[in-house]
């Protein structure tokens, strides 16, 4: 990763991985340090499921974006790395920073708001929290919850599984550049768009849906697609050979108008919240058919190869998807 | 409390209540929303216990402290109130806000290496976490374990209870005076005070060592002694009538070399972490020998009463003790 290598600081992978060095780790433990959550063994044979994960006004919440919608997607991004791990959260912890300017009764009921309408949507509650003076809004989440398995790590893809995910990407991509007011869109196209950064939802039906023996590794998509299948190639040991370009039809649109490249909008936009998976080939259609039933979508994107590269095949064309993401500390 | 109120914004108390009301409550769930820490019913008798807790570097790290003391102390204040439920923390999880600055190799280090001793001193490990860009250092903590019983809840103190410390009071907070250049000491006497503000210790083993029908409320003293006691006196429907000043020697010392009140030092300080509990008389004698045995130290102050105030009856005089705290956004 050499794009997190600067003179002026370290890239946020990097940092995560330094603190890791100097963690004592827990023996016997789950899943490893770096997946998306965090298990503990509990007694009868439950585990205990948490995750923490930081918005921060200043990098996470683009102008446009009310605070309900802030207060709410914290919840969702946690949620969603729940979803990848097939968890279902219970309860949501919540330490709240907050500048002065926004200690108000409306900015703080309209975070409250937002929190609870997050967990609640997933069926989780919010039972306790922290406020403090900041310098900028940071909504730190905590997720709990308790399963009998994982879904499935990181690391446990195959040569041969079907590389799936499960919706369509690059509405986060544009509507994060109409934002940013980097590009045009009217109208429908525009709300879709803008809707698409402000009111993620998390893939938790589909997660839930897929408990069993189907998925051999799992991750969500929010550091962006490309790099999410970079993390199972490396974890796994495998490459993956994609067949198609999973693009949304507004995202295309978007790019068409604006004249943006589509695979840009589809691998490096981050903020969306799908999952990533890889399925055992025999059991796709099983899979497939459990993720219909909840009113979900499983779309095979490709497969895992022994050659460690992530090449997309589409419209007779070869491309190396890169190792790029957008990272903290390399804004 | 009326200090919590200005034209300007909301005092942290006030914030949480407010939060509060806006949130769906979960049924069924064992501590108040508010209290030290949240509790899970489990399956098998068991309880989750989990906690979050904030540190904020503009209001919680004063010049002089260290990231590695910073960092331990975020998890420490976190393990405190575990202690006043008399849980043990089993996994650590931290989101971490870095300041550009901050992105470097050595200060990362100093962080991870902060974290877990912190976690490993009260035997848990840091399991997970995440890292932002901020323009603040924040270490957001968040503490999970298991337990049967919860020590007691902030409510609980009934009339002729017996309302006790686990250590005495005033160093941090003329340790912190010392660090904001307000006061002098010298030599050993500096280091002490100095020393109980950047490397505090949270009473694990004393909140442990009551598990049992000893306690009937219990709360740590975070945010100052009269804070806590308020708030037990509050929760609880009674008032306390305490008899003793439990000041620290070196306290009492910086007190008279510089001509500071021993009582706003004793209560109004904050950043102390003992337990305030109220003990059944008829347990006292055991509470008191369960507590020596594992090398702590349990003082008695006062007693619960009707009257709904809290009196200081010292040395012949007679003080009401306000409901005064260190609150955020009222620094």
């Amino acid at each position: 990763m050499a794009e997190n290598m600067s003179n002026k600081s370290l890239g946020e992978h990097e940092i995560i991985r330094l603190i890791q060095t100097r963690l004592t780790p827990m023996q016997g433990i789950l899943v490893p340090f770096g997946d998306d959550v965090s298990a503990i063994n509990l007694k009868g044979a439950q585990v205990a499921v948490l995750k923490t994960d930081m918005l921060v006004g200043k990098t996470d919440v683009p102008k446009g974006m009310s605070l309900f919608a802030a207060a709410r997607k914290a919840v969702v991004m946690n949620v969603s790395d729940f979803a990848a791990k097939g968890a279902l959260p219970v309860a949501v912890l919540v330490a709240i920073g907050l500048p002065m300017a926004l200690a108000t009764k409306e900015a703080v009921a309209e975070i409250a708001e937002g929190l609870n309408a997050g967990a609640r949507e997933y069926g989780a509650y919010v039972v306790g929290g922290d406020t403090n003076e900041a310098s900028d809004l940071i909504i730190s989440i905590t997720l709990f919850g308790t399963v009998q398995n994982i879904l499935a790590l990181r690391r446990g893809a195959m040569v041969g599984d079907i590389l799936a995910v499960t919706g369509l990407f690059g509405r986060a991509a544009a509507g994060l550049r109409l934002l940013l007011g980097e590009g045009r869109a009217l109208g429908r196209l525009r709300s879709v768009l803008v809707d698409a950064v402000c009111s993620p939802m998390a893939r938790l039906r589909e997660g839930l849906a897929l408990r069993g023996d189907y998925v051999s590794a799992s991750i969500d998509s929010s550091d962006g697609l490309a790099w999410s299948i970079h993390e199972l190639a490396q974890q796994s040991g495998v490459g993956f050979l994609l067949d198609t370009l999973p693009i949304a039809s507004e995202a295309m649109e978007f790019a068409v108008q604006n004249g943006v490249d589509p695979v840009e909008l589809v691998f490096y936009g981050g903020e969306e919240y799908e999952l990533v998976l890889t399925v055992k080939p025999a059991k796709w259609a099983e899979a497939q058919a459990l993720i219909q039933a909840v009113g979900g979508c499983l779309i095979p994107i490709g497969k895992a190869t022994c050659e460690k590269q992530i090449i997309l095949d589409f419209a007779g064309q070869k491309r190396i998807i890169e190792l790029r993401g957008w990272e903290h500390f390399k804004g």
